[in-house]
């Protein structure tokens, strides 16, 4: 590569940027906050994609699209979600443009003014309960198990490629149900569903819990998540999943006939990932040297530099390089040749580990002779000598090697910071020191946990799943405690 | 079902808004013009998505994303994308809402305007051009192989499901080349993807040609399409692929240096499908019972009912059911097994034909005793009755049986429906009773063809690819023609 990109330890933050830019996953686009997915970027989308939405269909769900666009008044219509949503948001006022008087340019027309704004939806639960209400007569009509994936806009003010954008992709499940029962068990095995999708596809060890009532979704009555960990020690929310209550059923009056023909309101979960877990990824794994991918999210797994200097040796090679791709791809593996012959294999090496292709095998004169390859791995970097009889049927169980190793080296990362944690001097030094999640004791009120952000703009990440009660007081009030939380400085 | 839908005979238009709607695949959303793609509409979409990115991945393209929002400006730089597209926008004019001083409701804060108005993307050639400019230095990066999945806005003011919605989804390619072989190459690869998609998976025939002057794509040099012919004799434009010449590299000043370090302009295609295609399936093939679908865009293949009186027959019949399921499955056949006790198999015979299911087998109490099953297909409504043993393993061939015969069936009734025509007198009178393709001489003037479209509202769909020179004479000025040209009323 011509040009490098900043280290982790010089500037994590740049090195970020540095690398989604130059690894040709994203770029900021003319249009503030918006960013352009590019080709290597929008694979890995769509590898999500394609695993996600079959879990989804595995768990009986099925797909359809509502509108981009969202009258003005539904956002009024349930009180916290108006309060958390219609803020930051894209207003479309006029439906023309006309030339303008001067020609050569075009003005909004101010005759074609809508008569009540639209919103470009920053999350569907509105439109979506407003049509259920048609949908939904009788218990027969239930329960409702639909996702969308779609693009959706929040006018954020600071933005990071993938993280924060105004514009981004995601999908968004809304279930309706006939009891509560059913809604609370639907938004707990989607954020599991998301649990187990992090952690086999992306190799992303996740923390499923519960939001405070302070971090849940505007709307919801709980918000299950899941909770990663970045390398620079802050946290980053994957993935959220809500029971909702009867919260948007009676704000759109959506009830449905039980089987004794008595009108109940419509008990609802909502859930969603989206494009900010490709930088999740990129910020769980990747190193100095650029993008480091999950085999199962690669859509190239291996590529084959060959090393030659004369035109002779880069026949035999080629030769050799094309038996060899065959016969990877018998074994259902996407492997390129790079035979560009304008640069040189260094250069193509480090091209090849910026974007994350996850094995290289480089081949020269000498492999040829010996019949071996030059195989590097780009998780651990290590390079062998592997013989080339039989390599192609090796590579599966390679690359599963891969995503294992990759899941189990950010897992050590996490359980090493984890720190309980149990008094404030501690809290903040370990904050400042070290990062990672804080396991301490809170004493269950919004004001606290207020102070504790403003004072050390740490927030509670979750009450794990799996806490156990454990008596204790508060780090920051001295209250009693009855179990432990996780803090976090988050993205 | 509770109530019919109107039929052809009586309503073409009525019969075709019945059935999207009562078959449960679209629905008119509060937002005017905007739809909502409900989940069986939609997996008919997912199935065309499916199908189509296939095929684009073969012809050696990715997908990428671009933003939804478009400065307005951008739309200025290309002169006659702006007469074609700066008109019906969403315009995207303040970027918060607050709470009204009243509070209970929202409004826009006035001093959230944006500086430049955004407007909600109609197509992306301009926003995609303009990000072109940042990919392409040289020569060694073209070309760009780039396609979109995506929603787009317009604001029509006459909608229909699916066949004109202000917001629809659809995929736009947009290709850079550094040569204009290459880019009239790939305009015209591409429309033989769609008409080899539309007669493969949605047993549509169409008509391959290129549009006259007053037809083309606002900023095109060329455009080619597909032509299929509705069955109330319409034509139905169903899908486009633009040659644009450098019209939008010299907008966007997108610039390469050619292998002697020549800088030159880059030459461009784009195309794109929408969900349009759904209305053109329905209306190919459906009658006056619902929806009928080709087998290869069905989710649901086979649904078998149970007709029984007693619950001892019912018991025995799931039984059998049970075991034809996964016979079926084994075959890669989805199948559903209808026990809903509270319905009829009458009713439950209808809904199933309106949903469109391809194939319904039906075991009552005498077929258990016969080994037999009775079996109807959907696009013929033929009944058989058929031995049980061995049928799961006969459906796949069966489907494709089907698949076959309703493009036939749809192509014979376009090949009936093409007429030559050689005076005004015929032509008129041909659209007023006949309806489909005209095929007739013209002048080759914008003037006679406007002239021919204000008296008869007959627009020229195309000059057939295949078309061979004839010598003759316009049918409306009698000027000299050297080729037929299709002629039809359209949607």
């Amino acid at each position: 590569m011509a040009k490098e990109i900043t280290t982790r330890a010089e500037d994590y933050s740049q090195w970020y940027t540095d690398l989604v830019v130059k690894a040709q996953l994203a770029d900021y686009s003319s249009v503030r906050g918006c960013m352009v997915i590019r080709p290597r970027g929008y694979a890995i989308w769509e590898k999500m994609h394609d695993a996600l939405d079959a879990m989804f269909k595995e768990t009986g769900h099925v797909n359809a699209y509502f509108p981009l666009f969202i009258p003005k008044s539904y956002l009024s219509r349930e009180a916290e979600h108006v309060e958390g949503f219609a803020k930051e948001c894209a207003v479309v006022t006029h439906y023309r443009l006309k030339t303008s008087p001067e020609g050569g340019s075009v003005v909004v027309d101010e005759d074609a003014k809508l008569e009540e704004e639209l919103i470009v939806r920053p999350t569907s639960e509105t439109i979506i309960w407003n049509t259920y209400k048609s949908w939904v007569q009788s218990y027969r009509d239930l329960p409702i198990l639909v996702n969308q994936w779609a693009n959706v806009v929040r006018w954020e003010m600071r933005t990071r490629l993938f993280l924060r954008t105004a514009e981004f992709l995601w999908q968004e499940g809304h279930t309706a149900h006939a009891t509560r029962e059913e809604a609370e068990e639907e938004a707990q095995k989607m954020v599991n569903v998301y649990a187990t999708f992090a952690r086999e596809w992306l190799a992303m060890p996740v923390i499923v819990g519960v939001k405070t009532e302070s971090e849940r979704f505007a709307g919801a009555v709980n918000t299950y998540c899941i909770e990663a960990l970045m390398q620079d020690g802050k946290a980053l929310q994957a993935g959220t999943s809500h029971f909702l209550g009867q919260n948007f059923a009676k704000a759109f009056d959506v009830k449905y006939a039980d089987i004794n023909g008595k009108l109940e309101y419509v008990w609802a979960s909502s859930w969603g990932v989206s494009t900010r877990l490709i930088g999740g990824l990129i910020m769980t794994h990747s190193d100095d040297n650029g993008l480091v991918l999950p085999p199962r999210l690669a859509s190239v797994h291996v590529v084959i530099v060959p090393i030659y200097k004369t035109e002779e040796e880069r026949s035999q090679i080629r030769a050799c390089a094309e038996t060899l791709l065959q016969e990877l791809k018998a074994e259902g593996i996407v492997a390129k040749f790079d035979d560009r012959d304008n640069l040189k294999p260094g250069f193509k090496f480090a091209e090849h580990e910026m974007h994350g292709i996850p094995l290289r095998i480089a081949i020269g004169p000498r492999d040829l002779a010996n019949g071996t390859v030059e195989l590097a791995r780009r998780d651990t970097l290590a390079k062998s000598s592997e013989p080339l009889v039989g390599l192609a049927a090796r590579i599966p169980a390679l690359l599963e090697t891969m995503q294992h190793d990759m899941y189990q080296k950010a897992l050590k990362f996490v359980e090493a910071n984890i720190r309980k944690v149990d008094t404030y001097e501690e809290f903040k030094r370990v904050l400042d020191e070290d990062g990672g999640f804080i396991s301490a004791h809170w004493d269950g009120t919004p004001e606290t946990e207020a102070l504790i952000k403003e004072e050390t703009k740490a927030t509670i990440r979750c009450i794990p799943l799996d806490s156990v009660p454990e008596e204790g007081v508060c780090v920051r009030t001295g209250k009693p405690s009855h179990r432990r939380v996780l803090f976090a400085r988050a993205y």
